[in-house]
This record gives structure tokens, C-alpha cells and sequence, in this order.
């Protein structure tokens, strides 16, 4: 198997959340939004970001003027169907690149554009070849590769590669692909072209994030990730649970994004949505450094790194040891205690303890009871 | 590398959402809120139930002893620590087995309970030993598996399986695991014991599913889930999400659950936590079959399998084509139509389409537009 030393060779991030994230539903982005997520992300660090097709309506090309005019340090793309009409009117818009898309499955070609395997290569040939004549880095995808033809694709990547694209994109486009076949996919195709490799991976399976990671540890260099990973359906690769994934695996590698940002970004595209946050977010969720058990809790006093894979400070959270329930254990207690500069004795705090597990066994309890029944001990008399 | 035919073999869920999941933030179960959830867990059709160790407290016991009267086809199991006193009390509350827990990583025994290798291993053998004579089935895990060393958790898990152990549990306690390390550690595993083989991750780093999946893959028998994932921190692998994944390989996999419940199961269960089920929950999230862009929809009303790798029908749900936003083509506002009975030429249709996308360029829109819209034009006249 091949592996790939990410932090040595790197990676990027292609962020969608102004074209997949579009997909969402009720996502309406005006050109004043595009710019404010825009500005957050630039600032992010994300390497490229990509807009809807100028084809979308007469807004969409608007938007794209707009972002190729402000000031940014990434690159900015726009995600286009292979014709030539879509990439003449992608290039009038001012993009650095192009990414161009043709389904290969059987059910793509038989239910979205009807083409022969040789048509889409002549097809891809010829817009690569006016793409890139006009100055612009050009990404040619499959659609729904891991259902097509394993020998078709590669055939349609190889000569993709020798027609000069910059990049293929390998696509999960309904989500059905698991680790290790991303794995071995991409690990062939790393044999069989020399450009970059780009991944866009669904959700619809809850593996987007393993198998993006899967993909840069098999040689991929571009990951297509959105806010929260909205996008079509539940939506693709979310930036901030990739980030947790890569951080866990290496703080390094993600020590190239201002991280503190997450947060802000993701509050930001949710309000603009009018969605929840979902609970379950990695890193900046709410309970994302939640302690309560017992074990746990003792354990993260003496060493937060014993339960917890992430720092939350590095991304500006904080933890929370959670006292008010019947499976809290006299460490936590000790050290809510301390935290009201209160200091009691061992005995004392198996009391405390045993009497918030009798009242939380009858009913739901919150800090405020806990810090009452410690208010109300005696006070400790030093030893 | 092993490859396990999961079909063939087969493959129990532990489900622990009265264990792990009452170490979710805000988790408080009555006894008959735990009856209600593992009624409906039972007729789902999981193989056992994990609930929370008697020690945490009188009505955890209590708990236990009730759920072990009840009417049911589930094993029920307790998680308690490696030591006899909370196994002889597991053993009087009418368990049918005990999930026993050691930590094994630096941190766990430098942190949690300070043992050695060598104690570790007599403290299981003495645990099993017991626990055995009581006709309990035992399962025997390491805890931070993937942050211990790999000689010293091989060298236990063998003394464990020699010792009797029915099971052997690997866990991914920070959530720390990749898919390809998870199915590395398994796959070895796999030659180390012969008893049956457990899998428990947290999804700190949003892998929780691909690595439940991979352990599979390589060899796990049983695998660790709760409702939604609730559970310490952010919480383990989501029965519903493991559901989708092993679906979306082979609809055969999951045809032993009576799948239409898993909706009303989460809703109980979150109703319970006064939690918002996640946007972007597969298969029983609002957005799962949420299809919106033209490509798209297009397809999908050709044939859903274009972009669905899950019948939403299968789970008792149904799909949506979003019509009211820019990125709408004609086949959709067409569907549209038709489902108000309005029969329009593909002119027509255009111009429908174009005013859509116009209209929705400059504000959200309904669907109550669309259908304006679709009103407002001239009946056609049939060919």
C-alpha cells in the first residue's frame, strides 16, 4: 500500500461552501454574505474556495466577479458541468480555476447526460485544452466514481492527465464509499497520474471525514470540505471535524489554519442558515469537552490529555468537568470545591459526593445544588 | 491483510445508550425512561444493552434489576471496573453478562488507577474467573487501546482469552483512531484470541462510524452503539449512522432490524435529552434525502438511485425535490407542475424555470412562489 507522509508533502483545502454548501437546503447566499464568509475563511488560511457555475443564474455570476475582486490570499474556483459554454463564461468571470465535472457511472450516464466513455474523454480533452490556454487551473472529476467502471476511470483519469489537467477529482458523490476502498482507489490512481489528486466525499454513510483522511494518507493533495458541511442532501466533508481528524493524528499538520477562527466561521454560516449547530460537532460543539463520568473526570484533573485527543485552548474552547449528576465521583466534587475556595476534608467530600448521587437518582440537578450542599458543610479545620 | 465476510458471519450492536449515553451532557434516565427506551430498542432488535455500572448508584442498580425482570430478546449487560466488589454486585442485579474495563496506555495507568501490566492481567483472570462460576457472560477491554503499547494490549488480550473470556474489547476511548490503524490493530487481534471481539470508539475526531465499520471488516463480532451517539464528550458511534453505513455496502447487513423504528427511536431519545436531532444525522436527519440542484433532481426523478446509496422507503422516510431556489432546473419546476396537474410545453417550462431563478436571485423563496408562478401561466394548449 502506499502511504503518504502528509505533513511532509502537504495538503489543501478546497473549501465549497459557496457551491456545495449552496445545495443545502434553504442556503441563500447573497454576494454580501459570499464576501463575509469569504473574508472569514481567507483569513482561515483555506487554500482555494469555489463558487456555483456562472450558469446558475445571472446572481451567481455576479458573486464570482465579486470575490475574483477582493483582496484574498486563496484561490478562487468555480465548479462547472464539461461544456465549453459553462467553461468560456467560467473564464469571462475572472476564476483562477475551473473545476470541471462529468458523471461516469452507469446510472450517470444513463440518467443525467447520456455519453459514451469516449465522448467524456474527447469532451474533457478539449475544455483542459482551452481552459488551460486561457491561464487557468483546471480540475477535471468523475461524478459518482466509486459506482463506475473501476478500468473506465482510469482510463478517463490517465489520458485527463496527459491532456495537462492540473488535477482530477475522484468524487463520492452519493456517499456509499467506505475507508478502505477510498484507500485503495485513490492509491491506484496515485500510480496512474502524475497531477494532483482531489477528493469530494458525501456524507450520506457518516465516513466523509475518515474518508477524506484516507485519501490524503493514499496520496491525495486537495480536500473538498464546507462549513459544517452543508451541501446536497446531509452534505459532504465538514471542515472543522477534518480539522479535529488531521489534529489528532499530528497537531502539525493544521498548524497552518488560525484555528481560534473555527468557531467564529461555523457560528457565522449556521446563523446565516438559521441552523443548530449539531451537538455532536468535534471541537467546537458544545459538548465537544464535556467530562462528567467519574473515571473521566478524575483522570482530566490530574491530565486533560488522558481523555481528551484535542486541546480545546488551541482553538480557543474550553473544558468542562460536569459535577450535577449521579455518576460523578469525589474528584470532581474536590475540585468544584476548590473552585468556591472551599477545602474539605476526604470524609467530608465522600459526603458531599454520596449526597449528590441520593438527590440526582430522584431528579435532574444542575451546579447550583452542588454548590449549596458544599456551602452548607462545615468548614474544614486544617489539619 | 484479514477480510472478514460480515454476511456470512454475522455481527452483534452493544447497544449502550444507558451506559455511555448517560455520560452525555444532561443525560438523566428514570427507570421508566430506560424501560421505554429498551422496549423500543428491543423490538428495533439489538442484540444486548449495555446499562450503567450498579456502583454509581442506588437507582442504578435499581435500574439494572429492573431491566433484567423485563420481557425481552436483548442480553443484558453492566460496564463496571476491574474489581470483584462491582462484579459480585453486577452479578446480583440478574445481569446475563459484565462489560469489565482496565485502562492500558501511560496515561490510563499513570492517571486513572496506577497498575501494572502484570496486575492488570491478574485482576482480569481473577474478574473472569468469577463472573464465569456465575454463568455471566464476560467481556474483558483494555481502555485507550490505540494509545497503549501494542506488545503490552496483545500480550493482555492473550492471557485474557486464555483465561476464559468470552469477548475481548478494544476501545478507542479519546477518539484518537483512524480507520486504517483501527482495522491494523483488529486485524492483529484476530490472530491473537479466538474468543469474539468488541469495538468501542468515540468520535472526537468524527471517525466513529468508518472505524466501527473497519473493526468489522477486520474481525469484530460486536460492536459498541448508542441512539444519536450520546454519550462522554461528543459521544461514540451512532446506531443510526453504523445503520446507514452497513446499508449502504449491502442492504442485506441490516435486514435483521425492523429499520422503521430507528426514526421514532431517536426522536424518543432525544425528547428525553431535550436535544436537537444534528441537520446532518444520515438517513433520519431532516436533510437525508433532500435533493436540490438541477443535475440532480433531474436524475432523481429519472431514477433515485442516481444520487441516493439509501432508499429513504426502506426506513419509512421519503425524499424531497427542492424547487424554490436559483440552482432549480426544468425538470424539476416540470415535476413540480405535474404534481398540481398543470401540463406545460417545455417553452413554457423555460420561461417558468428562468423566473424561478431570477426571483430567487434576489430573496428566498417558497415553494408557494413556484407554484405561482406555475398558475399564473397560460393553460396549455395539448399538441
Amino acid at each position: 500500500m502506499y502511504n503518504r507522509d502528509i505533513l511532509a508533502d502537504g495538503f489543501n483545502f478546497i473549501d465549497s461552501t459557496l457551491r456545495e454548501g449552496e445545495q443545502f437546503r434553504g442556503a441563500h447566499f447573497t454576494i454580501d454574505d459570499k464576501l463575509e464568509i469569504a473574508q472569514l475563511l481567507d483569513r482561515f488560511g483555506v487554500e482555494y474556495m469555489e463558487l456555483s457555475t456562472p450558469v446558475a443564474s445571472p446572481e451567481s455570476a455576479r458573486a464570482i466577479r465579486a470575490l475574483a475582486r477582493m483582496p484574498r490570499r486563496f484561490k478562487l474556483l468555480t465548479h462547472i458541468r464539461a461544456n465549453m459554454e459553462d467553461a468560456k463564461l467560467a473564464v469571462d468571470c475572472g476564476v483562477d480555476g475551473a473545476d470541471v465535472y462529468i458523471g461516469t457511472s452507469r446510472y450517470m450516464r444513463e440518467y443525467s447526460h447520456g455519453k459514451s466513455l469516449d465522448e467524456v474523454i474527447r469532451i474533457g480533452q478539449e475544455i483542459i485544452a482551452f481552459l488551460k490556454s486561457q491561464g487557468v487551473e483546471t480540475r477535471f472529476s468523475t461524478e459518482d466514481t466509486f459506482r463506475s467502471n473501476f478500468a473506465d476511470v482510469m482510463t478517463v483519469y490517465r489520458a485527463i492527465d496527459l491532456a495537462g489537467v492540473d488535477r482530477v477529482g475522484v468524487a463520492d458523490t452519493v456517499g456509499i464509499a467506505d475507508p478502505l476502498a477510498t484507500y485503495n482507489l485513490i492509491s491506484n490512481l496515485r500510480d496512474v497520474v502524475s497531477c494532483d489528486i482531489e477528493f469530494h466525499g458525501h456524507n450520506d454513510s457518516s465516513c466523509a471525514v475518515a474518508n477524506a483522511f484516507c485519501a490524503l494518507q493514499a496520496g491525495a493533495t486537495h480536500i473538498d470540505t464546507t462549513v459544517l458541511g452543508i451541501g446536497e442532501r446531509n452534505g459532504i466533508t465538514p471542515m472543522g471535524a477534518l480539522i479535529g481528524r488531521l489534529y489528532a493524528s499530528d497537531q502539525k499538520l493544521v498548524a497552518k489554519y488560525d484555528l481560534p477562527l473555527l468557531a467564529e466561521i461555523e457560528r457565522l454560516v449556521a446563523a446565516k442558515l438559521g441552523i443548530v449547530i449539531p451537538f455532536n460537532t468535534p471541537i467546537t460543539g458544545e459538548v465537544a469537552f464535556h467530562h462528567k463520568a467519574g473515571v473521566h473526570t478524575k483522570a482530566v484533573l490530574l491530565n486533560p490529555t488522558t481523555y481528551e485527543a484535542i486541546d480545546p485552548q488551541d482553538f480557543g474552547m474550553s473544558r468542562m468537568i460536569d459535577v450535577a449528576h449521579r455518576l460523578v465521583g469525589r474528584n470532581a466534587i474536590r475540585d468544584r470545591a476548590l473552585g468556591l475556595g472551599i477545602h474539605l476534608p476526604e470524609e467530608a467530600l465522600k459526603q458531599v459526593t454520596a449526597r449528590v448521587k441520593s438527590l440526582a437518582d430522584d431528579q435532574p440537578i444542575t451546579v447550583a445544588d452542588v454548590d449549596r450542599m458544599l456551602y452548607d458543610m462545615p468548614i474544614a479545620v486544617e489539619d
